[in-house]
C-alpha cells in the first residue's frame, strides 16, 4: 500500500514535471516539429522516383530535386532557378522541406497544397518545359512505373493525379524534426548556448514570430515585403496579387519557413540576400523599423542557426528504365 | 577413423566441384564482377559529397551526378550531355558504373585512371565551367568540408589532388556485382532463361566477345568503330587519334562496357543508337559484317539484359552548407 502510494506520487510528480515541460513548449510562438503521420509509404517509394525522375522534363535534365535538391535543404542555392534551356526563373525557389506545413504552396500560395503545385513546374515552360500528356506517355511507356502504379491506386492507366498525389506524399515525409531548437522546446534546456538563447528573446521581443511563428517557423500566412520601408528589387513578381487580383495583395508573399535557413540561402522571393546577416538586417529596418546592432544580428542569426533540423534520409532512389517504346527527351530541339 | 576417410571425400568431391564451377566461369570470355576491395571507407563519404556537390561548377547547378547519374545507370540518357549555359556536348556521357575496371578513362582514354578524369569535366568550359582553383576557394570556405578533408587526408590545406582523389575512391564502389549473368557465371545454372543463354551463345560465336570481354565486359581496349563497314555519324571526335595524334587510330574508341546496358541508353560515342535492338543491328554489320535475323537480335538483347547488376545502394548524401565566405555560383554572368 505504501509502495503503491510511494509510485502514485512519483508518477503524479513526474506527470507534473512533464506537463510542465509540455506546457512551456505550448507557451512558446514556435513549436516543435511532428515526425509524419498517416503517410501511405508505397505512394512514398513511388513519389520518391518521381521527384528524382529527369523525364518528367522534355529535356530529360531537369527533376523536381535539380531545383529542389535535397543534399542542399531543398533549394537549389542559388538566386533564381535554372530551367528548359538554362532559361531564368523569375522567383527564388522555396524550400521542400516541410512544405507540407504551409497554408498554401508557391511564393503567392496560387497552389492550395503539394498536389496542386506539384504539377506546376513540369508543365511550365520556363522550368521542366514538358506537358502532362507528355509526361503521362512516358511513364505508361515504363513497366516499371506502370506496375508499381498500379499496387499503389491499383489502376491501370495512370493520371496526372496519381503523379501529383505520389509527389505530395513523399513530400509530407520531408520534415525535419529533432533541430536544437526542437530539443529545446521539448526540455533539453543544455540544447541551446547562452547567445543562441538570447538571440531567440531577440527575436521574439522584436516582432519577428509576429510572421515567423508555428511548426514551420513562418509559411502559415501573406504579408508585405516591405512594411516599414519599401523593398527594392529587380523582380518583377506581384506576390499574392497576381492570384487575387485584389491591388492590397500586390507584394504580399507567403512568409518563408526559417526552419533548415542556415541551408536555403539566398534569402527573400528574389534571392537577393546572400548571408543570414544581410537577411536579418534587412527584415528588421524594412519589416519592423528596427536597426539591429552588429552584436543583436549575430545573436539573431545564431538562433536562426538552431533551427536545422534531421535531414532526409534515404537511399538514392534507382529508377525504371526506359524501353524501345518510350518516347525519348529532346533538350536541344528548337 | 572411417568417419575422418568419409569426411575427406566429402570434402574432396566437394571441392572438386567447386572447382569445376569456377573453372567453368574461368572458361567464359566474361568474368563476374567483385565487390571492391582495399577501400577507404572515409575517403568514400567524402568523394560522394562532392560528387553530388553542385557548388564544384560555375552556375551551382551541375554536378558529377547530373551527367553520370546513379539512379539512372551513371548516366544521363541523353546523346551528348547538356553543359553550363545548356551547351551541348560532343559526346555521350559514358556510365560511371563499373568505370574502375576501364583500361583508362572517356571515350578516348585520354585519362589514364579516374583521379586523372575527375578533374577534367570541372574545369571544362563546356561542361561544369569551372576552375580547379575556384573549386577549392569554394570548399576551403566551407567548414564542414574543411574537417572532413583534414580527417581523411590529415592536411589543413585542400587541394585539387585530394578533391579528384576523393571522388575516384567513391567511384571505385560503383561496380554493381549480382547480375543474373554473373550468378549464371558462378554456378546458379537456372538464373538465365534458354533465349539469354542462346543470346549469350549467339554473342560468342558471332564475336562480340572479341570486344566486349572480362569483367566489365568491355572498356580493357580501344577498338576502330566502323570495321567493315564506317560509321555515319556527325560528331566530330576523332577518338583516340585525339590523344596519340597518329591516324591509324582514327575513330578508334575505348569499347564501352556492356554491364547494365538496358540502364545506359543511348548508345555509341554519339548517342546516335535510341535501342538495343538497333545497336545490336549496327554492330552485327558494321563490326562483324553480319546481319543478325530479328530472332537473334532479340536473343542477344535478352542476353545483354542479363547483365544489369546490383545498383548503387546508399543514403543521399547531405552537403555542408556555404557560409557568408563561400563564393556564390554565377549562372546567368555573362
Amino acid at each position: 500500500m505504501k509502495r503503491t502510494l510511494i509510485s502514485t506520487a512519483i508518477a503524479l510528480i513526474s506527470g507534473l514535471a512533464i506537463h510542465a515541460a509540455v506546457q512551456a513548449a505550448n507557451d512558446e510562438p514556435i513549436q516543435p516539429i511532428k515526425p509524419p503521420a498517416n503517410i501511405n509509404l508505397g505512394m512514398v517509394e513511388l513519389g520518391k522516383k518521381l521527384y528524382f525522375d529527369p523525364r518528367l522534363s522534355k529535356s530529360g535534365f531537369i527533376s523536381c530535386n535539380s531545383c529542389h535538391n535535397l543534399s542542399m535543404g531543398g533549394t537549389d542555392n542559388i538566386p533564381t532557378s535554372i530551367g528548359d534551356k538554362w532559361q531564368q526563373g523569375p522567383i527564388n525557389a522555396p524550400t521542400v522541406l516541410n512544405s507540407s506545413l504551409n497554408v498554401a504552396q508557391f511564393w503567392d500560395g496560387r497552389a492550395a497544397d503539394l498536389k496542386a503545385q506539384a504539377g506546376g513546374p513540369i508543365a511550365n515552360p520556363g522550368e521542366m518545359a514538358f506537358s502532362h500528356t507528355l509526361a503521362i506517355n512516358v511513364l505508361e511507356s515504363i513497366p516499371g512505373y506502370v506496375r508499381e502504379f498500379k499496387q499503389v491506386f491499383g489502376k491501370d492507366k495512370i493520371s496526372i493525379e496519381e503523379v501529383t498525389l505520389a509527389i505530395a506524399e513523399f513530400e509530407k515525409t520531408l520534415v525535419t524534426p529533432n533541430s536544437r531548437f526542437d530539443q529545446w522546446l521539448l526540455g533539453k534546456k543544455d540544447a541551446l548556448t547562452a547567445d543562441e538563447l538570447a538571440g531567440y528573446k531577440l527575436f521574439k521581443e522584436s516582432g519577428c514570430v509576429a510572421c515567423h511563428n508555428g511548426e514551420a517557423v513562418g509559411g502559415n500566412s501573406f504579408q508585405k515585403m516591405g512594411v516599414v520601408e519599401p523593398y527594392k528589387t529587380s523582380a518583377t513578381a506581384g506576390g499574392r496579387a497576381d492570384v487575387t487580383g485584389k491591388d492590397a495583395d500586390r507584394f504580399n508573399f507567403k512568409v518563408p519557413t526559417l526552419r533548415n535557413v542556415e541551408m536555403t540561402y539566398p534569402y527573400f522571393h528574389d534571392g537577393a540576400a546572400n548571408t543570414l546577416t544581410e537577411a536579418v538586417d534587412i527584415m528588421g529596418r524594412l519589416q519592423l523599423g528596427k536597426k539591429f546592432t552588429k552584436d543583436e544580428n549575430a545573436k539573431v542569426v545564431a538562433f536562426l542557426k538552431t533551427l536545422t533540423g534531421d535531414q532526409p534520409n534515404f537511399a538514392l532512389p534507382i529508377l525504371p528504365p526506359s524501353t524501345d517504346k518510350t518516347p525519348r527527351p529532346t533538350p536541344f530541339a528548337k
